[in-house]
């Protein structure tokens, strides 16, 4: 219990480090009254389009908490309500932030690049300490309450109340995520591409230029998608690594209850230690000589990272003593799925899950400089899309769709060696460290992530009061890398997903042995064979599922796009006082449309994973019975990881490519702006913005539901209520 | 042996008709003198493509068959040289054919529309009943010779020495037909998107426009991409999923020599009796009351499919006899891979494996009826493309992107639905035999795809040689159905690609399980259940490798693209008399560069395939051992099927249905040619072109040849020498 207090601790030094770091960002001035006036705006729209989408996603989320509650019992039911409110509130406080920092950063540039800088990078830490905080808080509380109010980790039933609480945790987590995220990408990517199409392209104004009345809905969804979404989905991605790591320690170790204790805690005081390493990294966050800012951000990185491996040090020898010695030995480890570390090694020792943690930390680093070579200004793959637009739009498209395929290859090699060598170190249990350690960096990437869309607010503020050139080029240049670090986030939490995610499988194949009573299975088991064809038919479908939900991400911003253009074009007809600058549009028209337009798309695809694995179920075990139900069931969750991984990774980084591709023009390449492969720029810049903003981040959370929903459905089968 | 006889006669029918075929189209008027020019020069550049294309395949296959023969022996290396050499021949005289129907189409579109019609589709189904013929010849043939060499199908070796001649055909047949896909495709998108963006793009002239020195370029790849890659794809496939069936069920079941003969023979006398209702569909492309061109070809294809529904009887009567019998009983059906037929029905009937050919049927008209509504201009998926480009190029290409990720949909569930119900009748040999049944109407299916460059072709030249308008309006309506029955043609490839891969998977382990002992298997085998993280490894490997391929195919279009362009400026600008007329470009130098190009960029993709599983299997051996090797190895052929089946499938269908969203703005629709819209469709066409005709369709060649490395690997392994 001590151990679960020093994680606890970290949580709450995580939401000091928020309140504190709030305080400074409000502090600084918010400038002239016009900068005020259109912050304002914005903090209204995104306050008004986060409240309207909370509504709509509670309706939802009282639903499925009652029938948590009548399938699962009432204290999953609590669970399943705190993880979705702390997601919620994840996203809600890093919208209230980034839209007072926004104005702030656009004040602060115009001292100096340093100030800017600071001010953006401090908010982004906010929404980054608060998402880890918040999550291990949940987590750990959860535990702790558990566990005072007397559950007993000897007692398999009280185990098995421990794993249900702790999976529809997960489970409200997720739900709201994927709502939060696909809701907020569709609201933010049909305002920007709404606005660039009837603005630049049509009316021929500048972006961000105050006569667009679709202006100030491009700025909110910087909030409510890049940041809010983007903090409920790191919240939910958190939550269910280190909860999955924890069910399947619960699930899979046959040990003492204290030892099983310990490492049950292990993973919330990794995340408590890298919160620690989080904060210092984020002060070490300076400009250096050259004044490279991606530079003065890897620092920060760098800093938490390097901390991070005595950190995972000491909380190991911490939890588990002695690293020498070996955990759950031959029988233990012989209950491992796959029992090769019983064959190998005869259990795991301390070492072996410390050398997890390190793999861990090694993907998350890999990661972050794979995806900046995919989609940094500097290498082959940008500089070749920018080549492209020489010959036009058509071959700009063809060559960001080549480098978006390309960039599936390095992170899938690097994710499959991490996946073997953290199973030879220490089995399923060893996969489930690695991840846990990746996450337990998230705050330090959240707060990466979370910095650009405030860049790119205070960007879109500085020209729309009619700040100086000299304002809008720091804030331009802080936003080019927002392009990169927002890219690298999704990269990260893709990655861990994959490793999550055969977590998540060994949970629902250790589940489904476990429950063979209850379930009714016979003596043979479910066989998970690829030679089984309904395995295959599970595989296909599970593929497909990232491709309709991609499908209908890109098809509702489409939609809603087509809808700014038609309501700005009404509003310059019939307003022609906007355009010679006489008369303000009226910005909230147009939010309010997005916004509806945004709340009503993104229901039928957020179901879609939700359902699909229980349909799925159904069908199949009525057509060949309840195994081969199970065994389809188990392989739509391993076939939705291989095809989303693919999905994902090539949208997103194909997208940041494309959109820094023309940035890398605009800086003066190939003709430069106004040229014609600047406007090919555009037109691959305006594909990628539903690739890397709606449909690409969203399948993380699509993948993490979907296998927690199948979980779900074990547990209410056999009729375990907890 | 009567059996082998009667499909052996029906191959060669199939010759005959492509023969007598072949003299009636010659037989028609080529036109005037400027027609015959055009054509001879396009027919020039093809021969030359080609001759280079095979020259150089002839390297890799000379190195290849010695590889063959020293690890396997001499009879699969003569088997190897045979798929090799016919697959190629398939090709060749395909080419042939299309560049002589081209001008006498365009000749006999001059008086009406029905001649235009006639004597295309005439030319496709030369080459669709020759693809068909030539590849049941091959396989009846080799299987003829070693039984009447004396193999007897009761002796254990002697039916490895039949497996393995009959896998290394089908590798001959797939390693040139990857090449042929794959050169011939990067040949025709790098020649069509170069002539497009410096033509219709830069110097404004009309597509087709004699004045554009890569237009010839461009005629020649319709032919040496479309049709001669095609013939050599559609021949692989056949020899591979006929081939497949055969090894299958002479692996699996267990029963006396006559019966297992009679049962090996069926796939091939479906084949033969499928040859005739082909033939007959032929002659029911008539254009009816209405002028549909679409119903005129579809009047073909449905007399096809209905007649095999009979045919299919007859074949399977005359080969089992009764078709009430049981089929390998418990016992024998025991051995089948998942044993559920055991469990089920105790074994399996005549009557079983004819529905599962039914099931085949079905599948093939589903797939038709669904690549139609997804790239039929009737439809709302075109339409929404075309509606989407009247807001600009971006909002296009994210359209036409929803479209290519939801066309995957329906073809997977149709695949789904197909396996499961195919498993419940007959198990593995079921699907085996329901993939032979969709194979079985090749020769009509390549007949409808064929048809496609041979329209295009004419099209070009009635532009060329400047014949009427209503002659181009005839070739123009004729091409735009190509664009539908070429998308149809891919979708059919790849959707029996799911079955046959299931089948090789499944020949993949009998496999593994017969040499248990030669490669030295454990007691426990070969895990290939989802919780090894080998499995899901291998998983992800496989999945990664369409995302690759898909990568280095777009990357060399447009490399080679750019080639083009750079090419065709040089010669406007160097020879001014091109432009207005009073000169001609030198069309031969872009075919040369454009060849070079081609054959450059697709050795190393190609040999990705190739290289990949030996590499996969030696590296995770080497880390963990043989036996998970073994596993990583066949979750990577299934990881291939599971990523390529959505890859190919999105590619293909989103290609034709951006080509088509272009025409149906053509046609008049939101502001027609000229129009904002219509130059949007034409970005989203450019984009479209290496989606749908170069690395798409290799896909499918891909998964095949993946899967036959992976068998031989085995056998060379186990030190089986045939």
């Amino acid at each position: 219990m001590n151990l679960l207090l020093i994680a606890i601790a970290c949580g709450v030094l995580a939401v000091i480090y928020g309140i504190i770091t709030s305080q400074q960002v409000l502090r600084a001035s918010p400038g002239n009254q016009r900068m005020v006036d259109i912050a304002a705006a914005i903090q209204e729209g995104a306050k008004a389009y986060l409240g309207r989408q909370y509504t709509t996603i509670a309706i939802v989320g009282v639903v499925v908490a009652v029938l948590v509650g009548i399938f699962l019992g009432i204290t999953p039911a609590i669970a399943f309500v705190v993880g979705a409110l702390l997601s919620g509130a994840a996203g809600y406080i890093g919208m209230n932030i980034s839209v007072r920092a926004n104005v702030r950063t656009a004040e602060a540039a115009r001292t100096s690049l340093q100030g800017g800088l600071t001010t953006a990078f401090r908010a982004g830490a906010i929404t980054g300490m608060l998402v880890a905080g918040l999550a291990l808080l949940a987590i750990a509380g959860i535990f702790y309450v558990l566990l005072a109010m007397g559950a007993d980790l000897a007692d398999a039933g009280n185990r098995r109340e421990i794993v249900t609480a702790l999976t529809a945790l997960a489970f409200g987590a997720s739900l709201i995520s994927i709502f939060a995220r696909l809701g907020g990408g569709i609201f933010t990517k049909a305002a920007d591409v709404g606005a660039d199409l009837v603005g630049k392209v049509e009316a021929g104004i500048p972006e961000d230029d105050p006569r667009n009345p679709a202006v100030i809905a491009d700025n909110v969804g910087d909030n409510v998608g890049d940041c809010a979404g983007m903090a409920a989905d790191l919240f939910e991605t958190y939550v269910v690594t280190v909860g999955a790591t924890m069910v399947l320690t619960a699930l899979l170790i046959r040990t003492g209850a204290d030892d099983l204790l310990a490492l049950m805690s292990l993973p919330l005081l990794i995340g408590g230690v890298c919160i620690i390493t989080s904060i210092i990294g984020t002060y070490m966050v300076r400009l250096g000589k050259g004044g490279s800012i991606m530079g003065a951000l890897y620092k920060g990185f760098w800093t938490t990272a390097l901390l991070s491996v005595p950190a995972l040090y000491l909380a190991t020898t911490l939890a588990l003593g002695d690293l020498g010695q070996v955990i759950g030995g031959p029988e233990a480890a012989g209950t491992d799925v796959g029992g090769a570390v019983a064959q190998q090694t005869g259990g795991f020792t301390g070492w072996d899950l410390f050398f997890c943690m390190l793999i861990g930390l090694a993907v998350t680093a890999l990661l972050v400089w794979i995806t900046e070579y995919y989609t940094g200004t500097n290498y082959r793959p940008v500089k070749s899309i920018a080549k492209a637009s020489e010959t036009g739009h058509g071959t700009n498209v063809i060559q960001g769709l080549a480098i978006s395929l390309e960039s599936t290859a390095l992170p899938t090699i690097v994710i499959c060696v991490a996946i073997i060598a953290s199973y030879l170190l220490a089995g399923l249990i060893g996969i489930a460290f690695a991840a846990t350690a990746m996450l337990a960096l998230a705050g330090m990437v959240v707060a990466l992530d979370a910095y650009g869309p405030v860049t790119d607010n205070a960007g879109g503020i500085a020209e729309m009061s009619g700040m100086e050139d000299e304002v809008r080029t720091r804030t331009d240049a802080l936003d080019a890398v927002g392009n990169t670090t927002k890219a690298v986030t999704k990269g990260y939490a893709i990655g861990s997903a994959a490793l999550a995610a055969l977590v998540l499988f060994g949970a629902y194949t250790t589940d489904l042995r476990e429950f063979a009573g209850e379930l009714k299975i016979g003596e043979g088991g479910v066989d998970f064979s690829l030679s089984n064809p309904y395995v295959v038919v599970g595989l296909l479908l599970g593929a497909l599922l990232p491709y309709l939900f991609g499908a209908m991400g890109m098809t509702a911003v489409g939609r809603a796009a087509g809808d700014v253009v038609l309501d700005v074009r009404e509003q310059f007809r019939n307003n022609p006082g906007i355009m010679d600058g006489s008369s303000r549009p009226n910005y909230a028209r147009t939010v309010d449309l997005v916004t509806k337009a945004a709340i009503k798309e993104m229901i039928i695809p957020s179901l879609l994973p939700v359902l699909t694995p229980i349909v799925v179920y159904f069908v199949i075990a009525a057509v060949a019975g309840r195994e081969q139900g199970f065994a389809a069931l188990g392989a739509l969750l391993l076939g939705v990881i291989v095809s989303g991984l693919f999905v994902a990774i090539s949208m997103t980084s194909g997208g940041g490519a494309w959109d820094n591709a023309k940035k890398y023009i605009e800086d003066g390449n190939y003709g430069g702006k106004g040229s014609e492969a600047h406007k090919a720029a555009v037109t691959g810049d305006t594909v990628g913005d539903p690739y890397k903003d709606t449909a690409g981040p969203a399948v993380n959370p699509m993948i993490k539901i979907t296998n927690i929903v199948a979980l779900l459905l074990l547990a209410a089968l056999a009729g375990h209520v907890g």
